[in-house]
């Protein structure tokens, strides 16, 4: 009846991680930042050689669009350099997670893919085999998520993998719940 | 930036567990084993003292109504019987789990309630304040679920805390879907 764990097979934890939406906030969203804390919290713990985060980033490349509103294009230079910006973006959320773990002691690896952050996150769950996902969600009613849509829903029906999604408490929402 | 794991407080876990509905079988469902096997194997690991499993067992009244179709009642002694019966099964389901768990060395409470399972799980939850719910589930598709109902599907969206479903393999399910 003794169930066993295989010493040398490590329990893999995809993260699906994006930025805040809040203007001039360079870092991970808020839930982003509570799907971490709450998993070393609550299910790494101690046992940090027991486990390895895989944190994906998805950039979503009209997402910027509102930003970009403002900027001039004169030459294919800016172009290139709106790509270098937005990767470097999203490297520095990347380094914000990975710089958490190297801290506690947790093993990981951290990626950026271009696309529907939802299909995204299902795709590389299929090609990744992740022991559980973990999403965190802003915990929006349903009249507001029909304007943001709802990646965690869509992950928690489709990823061929267990899922927990990690609500935003409610003393950490922005003053527009939308915000994250 | 250290995320403080408080020595004292272990990562609180209930499962919501139900009996096998196929003939005969007097043990847990698959997907109720499956879910306990997984948490033990991917979350819980060797690090026992940090966790502490909840397993609540709900007995839906009406649910025995098909096998009670052959039994004749002949005194409110029979209906007597009836009940113990109901309370023996259910005693040795959770008995299975807290022997698994014995034998494991993580420290667990088990319960039964009487109900609907999906709303009694749920105001468990808001009455226990566990830190994660484990839900197995039979991975039934749309046209099945209409049918059998889907408690995983409501405690993911309803219950106060993280939940995790835990679909039962393909290999795993017996030659009708519907049974568990």
């Amino acid at each position: 009846m003794e169930i066993e764990i295989e010493g040398g097979s490590v329990t893999r934890i995809l993260m699906g991680v994006s930025e805040s939406t809040i203007k001039g906030h360079p870092h991970a969203s808020i839930s982003s930042r509570g799907a971490f804390d709450w998993t070393i919290q609550k299910i790494v713990r101690h046992n940090t050689s027991a486990f390895k985060l895989l944190f994906l980033h998805v950039q979503v490349p009209d997402e910027d669009g509102f930003d970009d509103m403002d900027s001039i294009y004169a030459s294919p230079e800016d172009f290139k350099n709106l790509m270098n910006r937005d990767r470097a973006k999203g490297l520095h959320l990347l380094e914000y997670f990975v710089t958490r773990c190297h801290e506690i002691g947790v093993s990981c690896e951290a990626w950026i893919k271009r696309g529907d952050a939802k299909e995204v996150i299902c795709h590389e769950v299929k090609r990744v085999q992740p022991d559980l996902l973990v999403v965190g969600s802003r915990g929006l009613g349903p009249f507001q998520r029909v304007f943001v849509g709802t990646v965690s829903e869509f992950c928690v029906k489709h990823a061929e993998c267990p899922v927990i999604t990690i609500k935003r408490s409610a003393d950490e929402a922005p003053q527009d719940p939308v915000d994250d």
